[in-house]
């Protein structure tokens, strides 16, 4: 059983529809922003991530139609806003909504998607009571990703963060979504408490990996493989775990030399370079590695306590994907 | 019976009540900013209309609390993004969000005011099926808000707008919040579907006149009153109903003087006085003033089916209030 393969057709059957819930409108320019990302790709990981825990727990896919698409959307909208405070230029290997539209338009238009996941999740067929649940979680972790949001931003203007704090960032940028995507996949699939929390740590050790493994892939990727703008995160001072890393281990010379360079946005590309040496050298991009395949462990070890099913081996096959793939 | 009394008596408990759902967090830059505008205070008018609304079908106040928390959110939420879209400097005479965060922390500010909205709204105690109805009808409103601003925006950049456009424009970008408190207000309160639609309506064209006096004031009033930035909607070309209908009517060298100066952003204050006058001289303040008084008298119509009650008469004077006011 290929991974990316089962992936792909899960992402095939969510994007039919996609398209229904993220229709044209007027203006027409507000509704092509809006759908500029959502409908250009993607991998669609959190829409796969609540259809394989719906399975997992012997539910019918169509419960988790309205959550995937409603995941999607929210997923899509932070990514808008946060191109735009991070005046990143490309994203899927297309100008960003504000490059394509300008800021004003990408700002409304994010504010529309936000708008269009709950007004998605709303498609969902269940008792009003646990509806109100199950949104009410997608409420809080959108909290939780404004809040990390807000530290990775703050984070670039510090200089020294703790591995600590660099979870935490992390695991409210990233994680919760992916935690929030497994357990409410799993209660509309009518699976048990015990089996909606277990896939709840399953998703936040996760995307803990993911995110971890997605720095990686920002630091060690070239522009065609990737579709973002590469050297940015060090010429902005983006804390990810492997600079986090090597920030905190780097002695004499070379720390002297993460001082210049790192954050420095006039960074030349040989001095980019330079970096990209240095993080070897302190062994943090080989750290990053590591601590991304420990939380891959400890999201399997969460599946021990369900039944065998191809869901399932498709969750357990996820873990390794998500630290080896290559975009 | 004085309805700006009546008025802050209820904006003062709701200010009690707000800080309660709004308390500060972490990381506390972002709290800061996104308690920024909505403790400065502000009118409270949509707020007051879900409690009168309530009131008016003989409903307990405490069941609002929520809805009115929400709508309030809601409404700064959707400044705050203006804010920074419109490049203001000032509003309710303090410096916007993004002048003193900066435009990043300002987005999620914003963003997490929307959150905390749906967050909000979830304390509303009542059966969770209507629970369902009450917040997708603010979920549609959301999202003609959004397409508001967005035509807001575009019409700033197109030369001439009709009266029906520009009346569009304001339903969406003003007048729906106000439909929706006054509608989800009269549910929430047990009315029956003949007075909550009713009272939608009345929110309608209170909404509409209450717009329309907003764009006049902007025209008339000083700094100190209003704590905006004055002729700064001339410099943007900003498509209030005076304009529109100045546009619509000016001729030859009024005409031509229009052209040079609305929309130019190096306009001088002398030129800007020029477009002041030029403004009566077309009959267009007092024609915007006539159709504000025109949607009072359909606004006034809808409460008729209501029996008399306190609140019955403060939402009749309310009318009046919107269209005189000096800010």
């Amino acid at each position: 059983m290929d991974v990316k393969q089962e992936l792909k057709k899960r992402a095939d059957f969510f994007n039919q529809q996609l398209e229904k819930y993220l229709k044209k409108g007027k203006p027409e320019t507000l509704y092509d922003a809006a759908r500029h990302l959502p409908l250009a790709g993607g991998k669609r990981l959190r829409p796969c991530m609540a259809m394989l825990a719906c399975e997992a727990v012997n539910g019918d896919i169509s419960r988790v139609i309205p959550l995937s698409v409603s995941l999607e959307l929210i997923h899509n909208f932070t990514l808008v806003h946060d191109d735009i405070m991070d005046k990143s230029k490309l994203r899927r290997n297309i100008p960003t909504v504000h490059v394509k539209y300008g800021e004003p338009t990408a700002i409304i238009a994010g504010d529309l998607l936000f708008t269009k996941a709950f007004e998605a999740l709303h498609g969902t067929q269940v008792d009003p009571s646990v509806f109100k649940d199950v949104e009410f979680g997608l409420i809080d972790c959108t909290l939780e990703i404004c809040e990390g949001q807000q530290l990775d931003m703050e984070f670039e203007k510090r200089h020294i963060i703790s591995e600590e704090e660099y979870i935490e960032m992390i695991l409210k940028k990233t994680a919760v979504l992916f935690m929030y995507a497994a357990e409410a996949g799993a209660i509309l699939g009518g699976g048990t408490k015990e089996q909606s929390q277990a896939l709840n740590e399953y998703g936040k050790n996760l995307g803990l990996a993911f995110q971890i493994h997605d720095d990686y892939l920002d630091m060690s990727s070239n522009k065609k493989t990737l579709g973002k703008d590469i050297g940015n995160d060090i010429r902005n001072g983006k804390k990810t775990m492997i600079a986090v890393h090597s920030l905190n281990h780097a002695k004499d010379h070379n720390k002297q030399l993460l001082e210049i360079i790192f954050g420095n946005k006039n960074a030349t590309e040989q001095q980019i370079k330079q970096v990209y040496n240095l993080f070897n050298k302190t062994g943090s991009i080989e750290h990053a590695k590591q601590t991304a395949i420990n939380y891959c462990e400890k999201a399997k070890k969460q599946l021990e306590i369900f039944p065998d099913s191809e869901a399932k081996q498709i969750l357990l096959k996820l873990t390794e994907y998500s630290i080896k793939r290559e975009k």
